[in-house]
């Protein structure tokens, strides 16, 4: 343990490591109802659309709370009461999709294959041709509970096909995987403030195509979430409906200024993708296993086969890790034992080489 | 308008003023699995109980969003599929209340006397002897829309006799106001950090009688907001159940310990009232009149009508008065014109008289 309290570097799927910038910027106070505030909104509004090359046919609907706020919000909003929304899950943020739309009362079907396994257009292609009742289909793009990559651009072809309605969870994958609104068709692509962007934690986001939003109105059973509401009123008043996290909201803006300086998604993309290689080879000088196939792999969040030694314990690892200045993340998984490490924040291959270190010093102490 | 950008002073009603080293809390990230984490949740929950001496009756779950999100969160998950809200309105977070709860799909009745007429303990009498299906009754404790102060002392003690529960909305009072958990009986009270606190805003929390959270399982149709879950996962792991506004709660425990160390609930009533004194005694100068009488008005917010004037707009007197270094409020009454100051805030006399001498120029330039 060093005597000097520096911050850990966050390896972590988010809230992850920003920039001194993006943090700097919430050393202001900002009033909700001023004209300097609302102008803040609607530039990150169409920062994050244009992320997505969204402007002429989507918009984007800032929503309070975390992440899971805002995909709650996009399926209670979008799903009329008597829809039927089919949900396809790898992993605990697609259980978590289907769960939240069964409380709120929309049907659901769901279609689950092993963690390590994407869906398929195929999948999709069949289960959309045996039930003309699903409206809607929801999909995890990288779940970060493994890091799985699902096919997007496959997926959506075959929902576009069948004339129904897809509902994005791009939670892990915003900002750094292409989304292109130009090329393919979805319904609502959701994500967050504290990951890719790397803007601290507080807020979502979903970008709705806007002929689908327009029809929205009085679907939703929660005032909180209802992602109408809050688009009518914003659009009508420049303003949130109820109190805005102000200081996240222009922290992420500041964010945003820096991933457009840094030269957006691709860029964004570059970093990680230096950032997971970076990983890979050091977890194989380590002896350590991913969980999944490189040809699945998002350059997200990686997980990692525990270690093969009697000694090894995560909690202990992951404490002595962490007095080495890095923070790890559990594993999620029930059949195996595993960790996490995250690819993204404001890091570079320096952290990660010296994280890849402080594992390798760590596990020696463990033997 | 200076050409030195400091931040104006925000005398509204939240978010509001934070003193920098609330916001310089901010400048840190952190893991949301991480121990140290966790800790300070732990610690924030005690903090946030003991204001309401509730340690031994309540439990504090914290919930992310704006306040509005854990009004609709402690609705959802306190009150029963079948059971039956009355709502006690007098102004817009009233109707907030019962438009939420009826929303969310439970039965909702509602009482509303004009902005400027407390509910009183004898109208809450009357109304539950007239309806025995009545569970639960809602009460806005301070009403931000005109800073109107309801009786919760005699309305509690009433409610408890009939064996109801009580749901507060205490947003704008908790932390200024006196709300013992000892003295009075109460379901639920409900608050935000960006209030009486001074934190940032981004989070809301609930203080439950844990007796009656126990029985909550299975309520709430929203998984967001359902403070049940949020509160057995918390209790479980000492973690948040979905990604926690980490940057905004740890501001938030700093603002706790100023508020801690400036002496407490009485010590911020205190200075909140010498504010509010201060406001009175300048509007008098100024020739304004206040909408409520002293008798009704809490020390929180002020209403104040218009000035006779017919240079007057709003619109004009808050940027000039803005452009001097102070942010207003407008008024949200549809059968006056009126606008509003807040009283709280890190914030002192000093403030607020140099706030009354830009409304004095402001004014002065209308003419």
């Amino acid at each position: 343990m060093s005597l000097v309290s520096r911050d850990p570097v966050l390896l972590t799927p988010g809230p992850l490591t920003t920039s001194l910038q993006t943090k700097s910027a919430m050393l202001r106070d900002w009033g909700s109802w001023d004209a300097a505030f609302n102008a803040v909104t609607a530039k990150v509004r169409q920062q994050l659309l244009k992320i997505i090359h969204g402007e002429e046919t989507h918009v984007c609907v800032p929503m309070q709370g975390s992440g899971t706020f805002s995909v709650e919000a996009a399926i209670n909003t979008l799903v009329p009461r008597d829809g039927h929304v089919l949900v396809l899950i790898n992993g605990a943020y697609g259980k978590r999709m289907a769960r939240l739309t069964e409380m709120m009362g929309r049907r659901v079907s769901v279609f689950e294959t092993p963690e390590d396994v994407p869906t398929t257009a195929e999948d999709v292609e069949r289960l959309l041709a045996a039930d003309s009742s699903i409206t809607h289909v929801g999909l995890i793009h990288c779940e970060t509970s493994t890091g799985i990559l699902n096919p997007l651009e496959e997926i959506a072809d075959v929902v576009a096909r069948h004339g129904k309605g897809l509902i994005l969870d791009a939670m892990s994958s915003f900002g750094a995987l292409e989304i292109d609104a130009k090329k393919i068709q979805f319904d609502a692509v959701i994500a967050a403030s504290g990951k890719c962007i790397e803007g601290p934690p507080g807020m979502g986001f979903v970008l709705v195509r806007k002929s689908v939003l327009e029809k929205c109105a009085g679907h939703s059973t929660s005032l909180s979430l209802d992602l109408y509401d809050q688009w009518v009123y914003m659009e009508k008043t420049t303003q949130w409906r109820f109190t805005p996290p102000t200081h996240i909201l222009v922290a992420l803006h500041t964010a945003l200024n820096q991933f457009e300086a840094e030269g957006g998604q691709a860029a964004r993309l570059q970093r990680y993708t230096n950032n997971y290689q970076t990983l890979m080879a050091g977890l194989e000088e380590l002896g350590l296993q991913s969980f999944l196939k490189p040809e699945i792999q998002a350059p997200i969040i990686v997980t990692v086969h525990a270690p093969v030694n009697a000694k090894y314990d995560f909690k202990t690892f992951y404490e002595t890790v962490r007095s080495k200045g890095f923070v790890l993340y559990p594993g999620k998984l029930t059949q195996a034992e595993t960790f996490r490490v995250g690819c993204i924040g404001a890091i570079g291959t320096q952290e990660m080489r010296s994280a890849i270190h402080a594992m390798k010093d760590a596990l020696a102490e463990m033997v």
